[in-house]
């Protein structure tokens, strides 16, 4: 029945009109019909549906070429609001956006993930209640809330599995406990993954290959390939934090290994050989703190940092032949220092098939890529055909 | 425009209606009416379109409820034959299937690469119609030509980019020079890849992240996620041949680095290192030979590449988080000795989580893979709904 679904011809319902309009772009009705190939009486039923739902309005007049000019019919992103949750290790971040990512209202505050789901979670619901009010919006226009967590999570449950700096979220019904204050759709993921998509949707929507690395208190990536994010089989696709590297040898890691790039190369690994060294370093913002001071130990400290994650990355190269690498993630703020040692070691070990187009840069989304990207995670749910068949029915 | 195309609602042609009977089972009319959502009338008529193409053939009774018992319809997959093309570094394999890719007739040969385009494509053609003709099928019932190369290629135009192995081939239009033997399509691919796809097709098709391995005169990859191959921005995606491993140190590679994979494990590198040991040992075959006879020191050695390739494949199991690796190539016919040092390290280097319900497994395709890849990427092509649509037009 799954192979039959999948070759199943998608009905040409209004839903799948509407992803037309997604772009923004005003069309006709005659635009809409010459493109779909279905009969203007169609076409025009479906306007009606859309419009009744307030997901398209009219928009102005096409130039005619000769009698009445058409009407023509546009995407209206406010139509409906959403509620984008980052949540990392000791922070988190909120944002109401419109169906267009756009952000309507934000805030963010010191929140441990390790508090548990029961602290962290009322705190968001409370908080993103009083961020929908702030916008002057109604909660009865929130569809769906895209949530990121900082650590593997079962997308398609919205669970997240075995997380190690979040033991107390292991196999916790995150979409259900927020439903019961959100009457609305809350999809779930890895926060690098939504970080990934949300440089990918804002700064590069038309790179079909891409590596988001995160390097922050751990370091983890997000892959899109061929235009999606990959999540692999159990959502744990991307994690490469705990890759063997050279110079982290026999350093022992949190996660019971040895040799882990996270237990070299994080913000918090730097942080720690840093005070280990007499400087006033207890985590990556002290880092890059002390860089942005002009500090030479700990320039060459993120630099190395660099290199160690550049010898992964050479690997990740060689592996997805991506044409662009984005570094985020707080010790990403340090400047070029870190940038500089991942050029350096992945030009020197990729092949130059896969290196030749390939640009490595630092992120466009910054300190927003989580929220931008648990918002396009919801929207895309909330916006897909069958969803707005069901909305429209 | 693209992003248009993208959202764009696709048509439900004869071509959408025919994806639906490619799994081989018999529908009636009513079946498919319910399944797509379409009038009865209009799927009569495609269907009478399909078999006037020969596609589709009556397939006996449904059962009946009462009255008449309606008529079923099913894929006919001998409407059409392709010519699947897998070459290697030395060798060549010729098979023709059906477009269920089954093998209707097949041949290999020793043949080098490295004699150039004229010569290896004008084996292939001559050897390719004498092959047809075995078949006791018309060259005009050919639609399809695949071809499995041993370097990188851009899928999009089927021209090898500098080709490693096979300098003379680099950007060759291979395509072109075939299509005029052939009055068939002709897609082309990296060999890796099409045994990629043979695998999964044939033996894994239920699996959606999966990795396959191929180890022999060099060492590559092949990527399934979500379901489908991947070949990155440049279709070198699945090149870790050239990833550093710690016990290749400064061992120099053909690459014209140091410390690549293949330096230390591939066929060829084992073969080298046991005929310095004073073996009888100058490829994969040889090795091949030698642990089936019982060599000890050759065993050692192909345990101890797998631990080489096990390493890389850790760091490949923590980015793609697939469910399944597949070892294939000739030195995978060495035993167990290959596959053990690769679980040897990988469970031990890689997350408890990736590797929780990860498998690692040899080949079910074994030789075959390549031309069962290499038809797959062919019928697929010309089964596609617009390539059927342009087909019954």
């Amino acid at each position: 029945m799954e192979e039959l679904l999948k070759f199943a011809p998608r009905p040409t319902g209004a839903g799948d009109m509407f992803q037309l309009l997604r772009d923004g772009q005003p069309r006709t009705r005659a635009d809409l019909a010459a493109i779909t190939g279905q009969a203007r009486s169609t076409i025009a039923a479906r306007i009606d549906l859309l419009m009744s739902a307030g997901l398209i309005a009219p928009a102005g007049e096409a130039s005619s070429t000769g009698g009445r000019p058409p009407v023509t019919f546009a995407f209206s992103p406010e139509a409906r609001i959403v509620l984008a949750v980052d949540l990392g290790a000791t922070h988190a971040r909120l944002a109401v956006t419109d169906l267009a990512s756009n952000v309507l209202a934000e805030t963010d505050a010191a929140l441990a993930i390790a508090d548990g789901p029961d602290v962290v979670l009322s705190w968001v619901a409370d908080t993103g209640e009083k961020l929908v009010a702030t916008t002057g919006r109604s909660l009865d226009d929130l569809v769906s809330v895209g949530v990121g967590l900082p650590g593997p999570v079962e997308h398609s449950t919205g669970r997240p599995i075995n997380p190690p700096i979040m033991p107390a979220w292991d196999d916790v019904d995150v979409p259900g406990i927020l439903q019961k204050r959100f009457n609305a759709s809350v999809l779930v993921d890895n926060d690098v993954n939504i970080m990934a998509l949300g440089e990918h949707r804002t700064a590069w929507p038309a790179v079909t290959d891409m590596l988001f690395v995160k390097v922050a208190t751990g370091i983890g990536s997000g892959i899109i390939a061929d235009g999606e994010l990959r999540r692999g089989a159990q959502g744990a696709a991307g994690d490469i934090g705990h890759v063997a590297v050279p110079s982290a040898a026999d350093v022992p890691c949190r996660c019971g290994n040895v040799g882990c790039l996270e237990a070299v190369a994080s913000g918090q690994a730097v942080a720690a050989a840093l005070a280990a060294a007499g400087l006033d370093a207890t985590n990556s913002a002290d880092v890059v703190t002390l860089v942005r001071g002009g500090d030479l130990a700990a320039s060459q400290a993120v630099r190395q940092a660099g290199r160690d994650i550049g010898s992964v990355l050479a690997a990740c190269v060689s592996l997805l032949n991506p044409s662009l690498i984005v570094i985020g993630g707080i010790v990403a703020e340090a400047g070029e220092h870190l940038i500089a040692g991942i050029r350096e070691i992945v030009y020197q070990r990729s092949l130059p098939l896969a290196t030749q187009h390939l640009r490595i840069v630092t992120s466009q989304a910054r300190g927003q890529a989580g929220v931008l990207g648990a918002s396009a995670m919801a929207v895309d749910h909330v916006l897909s055909p069958a969803a707005i068949d069901a909305l429209i029915a």
